[in-house]
This record gives C-alpha cells, structure tokens and sequence, in this order.
C-alpha cells in the first residue's frame, strides 16, 4: 500500500437520523466502494407511501469509479434497496453467505439474479476493490453472518462495525473476533465507524441466549396451552432457540407468515437453522394434534396490520383463531412509533382470552456503552465517526467516544450527503452530495413529491368537493350545473342544506363573474374556490380542498 | 338509606378501553348521577378529527332522571367534554374547587358560564342526589384537589377512586384519606372501581417530591446554562417545584403556552400555587436578564406539532430560539403513541445544541400494583370492577383484585355500553345501551363517520382522479371532455403520458357505451370506474380514488 497524504471521503448518503437506510460510499481517487444498500419505511407524514430509497445520483455520476458494494449483514436497512439500486448501477455485490442467500431471494423476486455479480465472503477474507481492501471480521448481531469491514484504504485503515454486539455466548456460531479489532487498532485505525442504536443505555447487552432460558420457562410454565410467539423474521437464531424449546417439550412447529417462511428456508437451507426431522409441521397437519402439543411462530411482532398475529387478533386469519387459554409471546419490543399498533394487538388478544407476554422475551442486537467502550479500547481509533441512529443516538456516542479519550476535535457528527474528508492530517466535511431519500409508491419511485404529499395531507384531513359546471362557448352563460360532488368531507344525507347552500354560493360567485365580463377560466375558479372557501369556513370551521371543473360546450 | 333487593345499575360510557373518555352512568330507580364528563384524543385512522366525545343518547332519553354530574379531578379525559355535553342536557356540576376552576374556564369560552349550576365542594363534604348520595374523598394524583368518590346508594356503597395515586409526601395539600377507605370498608362497600392505568406496573408510584429534588441537581449541575421545562399544564405541582428550583437558584420564570398560562393563573388565583412576588415575568422581559437567570416552563411535552416546544425546536416559535448549551428537560413521559413525536423534538433540540434530559425527571400520578392492593386490603369490596385503562391493564387489575381474595365471579371486566346491575345478590351485564364515541371535527359534531372516514383514508393513501365530460342530452354524444384532473396522485408535469393514456382509456370506454346504447349515467360512470381503475394498477399498482362527473347539455 503506498503512503499518501491525499483523505479518503466518507460519504453517508443514508443511515444517519433517518434509521433504516443505510448505505455509505467510501471514495479514493478512482476507487468508490459502497457499504450496505438499506430501506427505510415511511414516516408517518408520507402518506400512501410505500418504501423510501436512497438517492444515488452521486454513485450514477460517478459510475466508473464504483468497484463494489459490501454489505454488512442481511436485515432489510442494510439490504433493502439492492434491487432498485443495482437497477440503476451494476455493481459486483460482496456478503457473506447467509447475507447472500437472503439478498440472492431478493434478486431473483425482482428479475436480476443472472445480472448481477456476487461473491461469498468468509471472515477473515479481504477482497481487492481498486485502491482498497475489504476484510470481513466476524460480529454477533440479532442475525447470524453479520460482519464489520476493515477498510484498508490509501489513507488508512477505516473500520465499520456494522450492527453489532458483544455476545460471549452466540445461539449460533462463534463470538466476536475481539482480537482482531485488538489486532487492527495495534497497527493502527484511522477512523472506526461504530453503531449507535443503543449508545444511550448503560451496562451491556445480554446474550440472545438468555432468551432461549426465558422460553424454557414459559414453556416449562404452560405444558397445557397452546404457544404462540411473534418475532422477526430475520432473527434466525431466535427461531432456532424456540425450535430448541419446541423439541425439549415435544412440541411441532407450524411457520406463518411469508417473510418467516422465507427467511426459515433460506437460513435451513444453508445450514443456519438445525431443525430435527418432523419438528416443523404443515398448517394443515394441526388437527392432529392437541394444543398443547404446537407452537407457532409469526410474523407480526411489531404490530403490523397485515401480518399474521394482527389477523390473528382481529379474528381476520383463514386457519388460526385464538382460544381462551392461549400463550401469545411477543419476543420483541416495540420500534419507536409502533407502540401503539403493538398495544392494540395486545388488548385484542387478550380481550379473545389469550394470556399475552410481552417483556422478557427479547434481547437487543446492539451494542450498549459498555461493549462500544470495549471496541473503542482495542481499536484505538484516531477519529470517531458515530454512524447508524438518530441525532439523540449519535450525539450519546460522540460523548463516549470523547470519554474514550478521543479529543474533541477528532470526533464528528456528520449528516446524510456531508463528504467527509479523512487523512491524518485531515478531518473535516469538504462539501456535500444529494442525499435526500426516494420515494416508492407501488410501480412509481420518485413520482410522487411534497406536492403531492401535501394535497394528500390536505384530502385525509379535510375531504374534498369538486364544483362542476359547464359554461356556453362564447357568452359564458351556465348551461348545467354548478354540480357539487363531496368526497371524505360530510355526510351527504344529513348535509343536504349545507350542499345546496354550497351551490347557492356558486351561483352568485358565477353571476358576479358574469356580471363583471370575467370570462378567464383560471380566475372564475379561484373566485369560485376563495368564495366557497370562506363560507365554508365559517359554517364548518373545515376546509376541504375545492376543486372546480369548467366545460365549455 | 332503605333496604333494597333491586340492582344499583352501573353503566360506563366512556373510559374503558379507548383511555381518554370517562364518563359513567350510576342509575337506580328515578335517579341518574352521571361520574365525569371526559374526551378522547381520536385515534390515527380517524383522519382530520379534532377529538371525540361521548354518545350520551342513553342520558338523553333518560332526562328527567339525571340529578347531577360529580366530577373527580380536573383532567381533559374527565372534564373535556362537559361544555358538549351541558348543551345537550343541563345538568349541576359538583367538583373541588381547583376542578371547578377549570372548568369554569371552559364553560366561559362556550358562553355557557351562566346556564350551569355548579357547586363547590369539599373532601368529607357528602351531596344528595335523588335517591343517592355522594361523598368526595381526598386522594392524590398529578392534579391536586384530586377525589376519589363514595357513592352511596340503596343497593350498597359504591366507591370510584377516580385517578389516584399514594403520596405519603405530597407537594400541596395532604396524602390521600387513607383512613376513610378504611372505615367504608369496615363498613362495607358493595363495589370497588379503581384506576388500571398502572395495574400492569410492580411496586409503589414514587411521591411526586422526588421530582423536586431532581430540579434541584438538575439546577445545581447547571448553573450557567439556561434551562426550559416542558410538561403538563395541568400538573399544578409540578410546575410548583419548577418554581420552587427557581427561586432557590435565583431564576425567573416565563411562562410559554396557552394551556400552561390558563391553568397556572387559575391555580395561582385559587392559592394552589405558591408563587413569590417578582419570581415569573413576561418573555420579553427576558432581555434585562442572563440566560442563567432563567427558566421556561412550556407546553409541549408530549411533541405536538403546536406547542411551544415544538415550535422552539423546529425554530418557528417568534421569541424563543435555541443556543448551544441550553438545557431542555422533558417532566413528563411519552404517552403511547406520541413517542416518535417526541423523540424528533428531542433530535431537533439537540441537533441546535441543546442538552436534552428526557428520562428521570418525572413521576406517574397512578397507582401502581401495592398501592391497588392497598385499596383493596382498606375497602374489602364485594365486587371489583377495574376501571380506566386499556383491556391489557384492566385485565391485570383483575387478576389483581383476584390475588387480593375476591372470588373470580366478584370481579368483572365490562365494556363500553353495558349495563352492569349490581346488589348483594346480583352481579351481571344486563343489556347495553349505545356508547361509541361522537367525533368533532371543526363546529361538525358527530357528522363525519365511517363512510366520510373511509373515503379520506382512500384519499390520503392513493389520491383522487376526476374525469369530467359533457354530454349531448338525447344522443349520448361526447360534447366536452374528458378531462382528466388529478390531485395526490402523481406528478402532473412527469407523467403526461401518463394522463394522456387515461383519457385514451375513457374515451374507448365511452365509445363502447354509445354502441352497446348504455345512456344511463351511472352504468357510464360504473364503466368509467373500473376501466380507468383496471388501467391505473396496471401501469401503476396504485389505486387512486376515481370520480367520474357527467353533465348533460
């Protein structure tokens, strides 16, 4: 590798405050490597919105110099968008070989499996990508195969976490390699890119086996009901330790829920998941057994209105319905914003007579400050880059990295878009790139904006009336209507008056009109809508959006 | 009191399951007491809603028997909707003088301050209505002048707990009467109804002077930085200890918010808050002072768009603005459902610099388990009939009051609506009466329901296409159109091909229709619909709301 002095650039074009989405591009004269291609799902305020992608027109425009994307573990904020994006850049794609299977499914869904490039890495493999080299060093995270990267640049080593924690006693696999971070930080970090979901909490993160512990006991506690639990579906290790608590208590195991399906197949298939001969069973097979001889596991956990344990709940799922007596176990806590829709699901369960446990059974799959402490100490970087989190996250994180020791001025909150510029000598934002994110709405991304956000703000709040009326070619004289149609505004039946006054309104707005020889289109509508507007205002207090339509005959 | 084998009728209208909304009904013979008079906040998918209020029709057709409204405490879900409610039937008000403060307040911005009776009461005061008789009982809670209520009745003593906690170390006044639960219980109480909202939560609800305490480190740790404080408007108390902080750390204090300047000018004018002379200014006042000699206290805890903190954090509020090392703290916690709202203020504030202290420096004003379970060991009630909470909370009450000795068929989970006949004898649902909630959206009351719902939910999801054309009255021909407007939908100036294509669609639409003679409009329209719909998903995969207007000349 030859000494420079020329920083290497760092440059989030997601995952920073906006969670969900990351995906990061690391740039060296001709050589960019992109880290991770996430998703994020809708605030609530992208109404009618179905997914949010990152904005790439930085990577397009700089094709040539795109070697690679590497990808840190196969949660859908870190794979989610490959599909579009690979759409719109063809890049070789480098994971390891869970990652791969389930980024390999969702390739093929969208058409691409034979178009794009993919090589399964082992840890400890480092691959050449231009002017750099990628090593993958093993992690624990709440799905199995997760990686940080060591990014050998010209500038220096970078080193990026990923979704990580400390786990001394995986479900699968081995822990953390704690040395080679240690190995690493002897020889020298340049800047350690950490995850901070969890920087705001004490202590450590417990060991995803003390959720195993936790199933045997309510297993042990309810030999006589049915069990049901909800969890992700890209928890492979949390499936495997319910399949242990099935097999230890003798019961079958029914999948539901297509992501659930999915992912237990892939994750089976290569080896991730050691599930005894007829342990899992057929829905269908169920009537063959007694309850308390089955354990389902949904999809559902977060509350989400179209998966299986909320359809379950509101009584709208084909073969489940719950007994007085059923075990429901959500081995989940609730993402910031979907309380609500969890409680919910909660209360409906139980209300069918279900006994509901919701704490206890989960464990995170982030790093708390004592195990970030702990990556700080071994790798000694020279410069912190506190990544993955909200600004409340990434702000925790860069006082523990000052704690650490770091001085100040070597620890940076960066935002989505900002070019970090990062060499010994330097550190400092050198400008910024288009990082906005993209909208998707069905086929459309990107097609629908803050224009047409706000008109659907408007419409889900306050409804709608079209004015229709036809005018005569020339004179302007009304020959049909004015028509008043309302939509999402009142009852129609117990308004009546209140829409006939509405055309008397119109009425008179079109004689002034007439009266006036105003004959512009343009200004009888916004006569007719600032008219209607007011008097609306004042009956109702609402304002619907009024929508007048002229046809001339 | 006479001997009685007729049921004491209890019927909730309000308050169980959706929180928000208490209302109960307490009937015997010609006597209706109706319990608190509350609001609910709508729900998400209740799009535009402004808040919901109870159906009260069962009172209504039940007039004449209504003596009066006794009212607990002085929270909008339990006072919030008495100026509706008084317009549709006038009842008297009894409450304790800080209740009856704000409600005052709200009846005077309804113009109906002169049309009620009210009357002020005090703790150990009893009022007789009809053939019943109602004693306020001191408690604690996160208002003060706090009652629980003994309703005596010929069919046995009710006892409500209204919203309650134990304060052995209150701010104002005194901890709760602890020895007049004793001697009804030794007397006996037929029924128990007591708060849920914690029932869910172990051990003992701290003494709200903890909070005080926690100012004053918050205050020592921060003597050169200037501090905001948002909470409750209504926690008198709390707003008390911020004052009293300040004074000892020689700060001023500014008020910010409507809600939050109501309810401390009503208190202090009450005397249930000890404010020394010169200790709060105005804001603009502020400039003659150092930032570390001052303190806000604002609305806003609960991240509302409209609120003063909100505002401060988005840098839209006219006079305050944050700087680097200002100190916000949030005295409250996130209400289900708010979390991600506060979460982005809180990101705001600190993405502006601010310290931001979100944890510890709060307490609940509900019971938790021991403090139930003491009401329960003091009152020894027949029946227990858990009340205010989410079904997961009264469900745990439940079982609650099952641990505390009272057989399972002595305690009952009721729902909205029913009506619960209670004696010594008897203890079961008996009917039900219409007791879903009214939505109020602008001066409209109860005149947007599901249709109006549903069609703005279609709306905000998908947006709205409008085909208008004219038609030849008699021949069907096409004299004007189609045109195709859209709103909320896709962006117009990218997707002209696209509406050019729709136009295509409805005109072969309208072709057919002429030559298979459909004339009647709605078959046109019909058609139009799913042509048009077919075509959109197609090219789109979204279904926009279509609305096809006809006029004939």
């Amino acid at each position: 590798m030859t000494e420079s002095h020329m920083p290497v650039k760092i440059i989030p074009l997601g995952g920073l405050e906006q969670i969900g989405m990351n995906i990061t591009a690391i740039e060296y004269d001709d050589t960019i490597i992109v880290v991770d291609c996430g998703l994020s799902f809708p605030d609530d305020d992208m109404l009618g919105i179905d997914l949010v992608i990152p904005d790439v027109s930085y990577l397009i425009e700089n094709k040539d110099k795109v070697k690679g994307l590497v990808i840190t573990h196969g949660h859908e904020d870190h794979i989610g968008s490959i599909p579009y994006i690979e759409k719109q850049i063809n890049m070789p794609i480098y994971a390891t070989r869970l990652t791969m299977g389930l980024i390999d499914y969702k390739l093929e869904e969208h058409g691409l499996l034979n178009q794009v490039k993919r090589k399964v890495v082992s840890y400890g493999q480092t691959i050449n990508l231009g002017n750099m080299r990628v090593e993958f060093i093993r992690t624990n995270h709440s799905i199995a195969d997760s990686a940080a990267l060591a990014i050998f640049t010209p500038a220096g080593v970078l080193v990026h976490t990923g979704d990580f924690k400390v786990d001394y006693t995986p479900v699968f696999g081995e822990m953390i390699d704690l040395q080679r971070f240690a190995e690493l930080g002897r020889k020298g970090v340049l800047a350690l890119m950490a995850d901070s979901t969890n920087a705001i909490r004490e202590g450590f993160t417990p060991s995803e086996k003390t959720v195993g512990k936790t199933f045997d006991h309510i297993f042990e506690d309810n030999q006589n009901r049915r069990i049901i639990i909800a969890t992700f579906a890209s928890n492979v290790d949390r499936v495997q330790q319910i399949i242990n608590s099935a097999c230890k208590y003798k019961r079958k195991v029914i999948i539901q829920g297509r992501s659930m399906v999915n992912v237990i197949s892939i994750a089976s298939e290569l080896g991730y998941l050691n599930v005894p001969p007829n342990t899992i069973i057929e829905i269908d097979e169920s009537v063959n057994y007694n309850d308390n001889q089955l354990v389902y596991i949904t999809t559902g956990s977060q509350g989400e209105e179209m998966a299986v344990l909320s359809r379950i709940a509101a009584s709208i799922h084909s073969k489940i319905s719950i007994k007085p007596g059923d075990v429901v176990i959500f081995s989940s806590s609730p993402i910031p914003g979907n309380e609500k829709a969890v409680y919910r699901v909660i209360n409906e369960l139980e209300q069918k007579g279900a006994a509901v446990i919701y704490h206890d059974a989960h464990v995170s799959g982030h790093a708390c400050q004592e195990e970030l402490k702990l990556i700080y100490a071994l790798t000694k970087p020279r410069y912190a880059i506190p990544v993955h989190g909200e600004y409340r996250h990434l702000k925790r994180h860069a006082e523990l990295a000052r704690e650490m020791g770091i001085p100040k001025e070597r620890v940076k909150l960066i935002k989505c878009g900002d070019i970090l510029a990062v060499s010994e000598q330097t550190f400092s934002v050198i400008g910024s790139v288009s990082a906005q994110g993209v909208l998707v709405d069905g086929l459309g991304v990107g097609d629908v904006g803050n224009i047409v956000l706000r008109d659907r703000q408007h419409l889900s709040e306050n409804g709608l009336i079209v004015v229709a009326l036809t005018l005569e070619h020339g004179s302007g004289q009304l020959l049909a209507g004015p028509d008043i149609i309302t939509r999402g505004f009142v009852y129609v039946r117990e308004s009546e008056s209140l829409l006939e006054d509405c055309r008397m309104v119109v009425e008179e707005t079109l004689d002034e009109c007439l009266m006036r020889s105003t004959t512009d289109w343009t200004r009888i509508k916004s006569r007719i809508r600032d008219s209607l507007g007011e008097f609306l205002w004042k009956r109702t207090k609402r304002s619907p959006m009024i929508l007048p339509i002229i046809s001339e005959v």
